[in-house]
């Protein structure tokens, strides 16, 4: 199983790509962090993430895509990118019937080290060991994505399965715009 | 000028269309509210939008797009759901080209009120006013749509091209990855 796992930033984006499966050493396929400028209007920057996310699943073909699962506590100055990026990175996966899980940070930190609360230093090590690399990943973003990855791969990829299920029945969506009575 | 005001939402999300020009009457030319289920996974959710917007831009041909800027202050509960939708909107804009101008719901009120702390029935009452309707668009998200689009015209889309100015110049964007050190 190859899965894409994608830490959302405006800043900053980290993808990263992870091969394998649940009780077999697991692969570094590639990693990545996107970045655009605070500088360019927030549109742009998106259009930007839609492209850099689209040109990796193209390229490395994942069969999931693992996205944090991003919090209104979290740092409030940068939590609205984040949010917009995340949606930007899961329309990208959907749109391509690709399955998507979303992950929060503890269940992350917990899957790749055991603790829930672990620092981004013991992530990083954990990263490290893992995915038998020289040195821990960085920027901390590049690492995050592929503790993403690795958690999902880790939680057998249950729950975008009954995602995939769920979406392919169409429950509940309402597909067409509705008219509003003027 | 014609332009589309998305008052962005996960469960409803408001789309205006209006045209005019600055000191003549507007008009409206069509209003929806899409609708996602909040028993669909998130990613689909926002395909969904994501296809709503499109299909509203190919229909309508908006020369602008008027986007509800979204602040982490607002109701913590579907804040997450609402930045993810409003990053869509922009995307699907910006991808074709068009100028996207974000509003705030002060700007909006107090450009179709002239008061920023203007409460939801004083909109609908001015909209119905400046669109010439028989009664207040309907829900709210209808409205707030509407308001942004008249307040995107009557602000002149100074902001607006000033951003595609931006765009176009491509400030600071940093548009191709740039990979991270292994």
């Amino acid at each position: 199983m190859r899965v894409l796992g994608i830490d959302p930033g405006l800043t900053r984006c980290g993808m990263g790509v992870v091969e394998g499966t649940v009780g077999r050493p697991l692969t570094l396929v590639d990693v990545n962090v996107l970045r655009t400028s605070a500088q360019v209007p927030v549109a742009q920057r998106l259009v930007t993430i839609e492209k850099g996310v689209e040109a990796w699943i193209e390229e490395h073909a994942p069969d999931a895509v693992a996205v944090e699962r991003v919090f209104a506590r979290s740092d409030s100055s940068t939590i609205m990118g984040t949010a917009q990026a995340s949606g930007i990175a899961l329309v990208v996966a959907a749109r391509r019937g690709l399955p998507v899980a979303l992950h929060t940070p503890s269940e992350v930190k917990a899957a790749v080290s055991g603790n829930g609360r672990a620092d981004k230093a013991q992530v990083g090590a954990m990263i490290t060991r893992i995915l038998r690399l020289d040195a821990p990943p960085k920027p901390a973003d590049a690492a995050d994505a592929l503790a993403l990855a690795i958690t999902h791969i880790w939680r057998g990829g249950a729950q975008a399965r009954i995602d995939a299920a769920l979406a392919a029945a169409g429950t509940g969506a309402n597909r067409t715009p509705t008219r509003s009575p003027r």
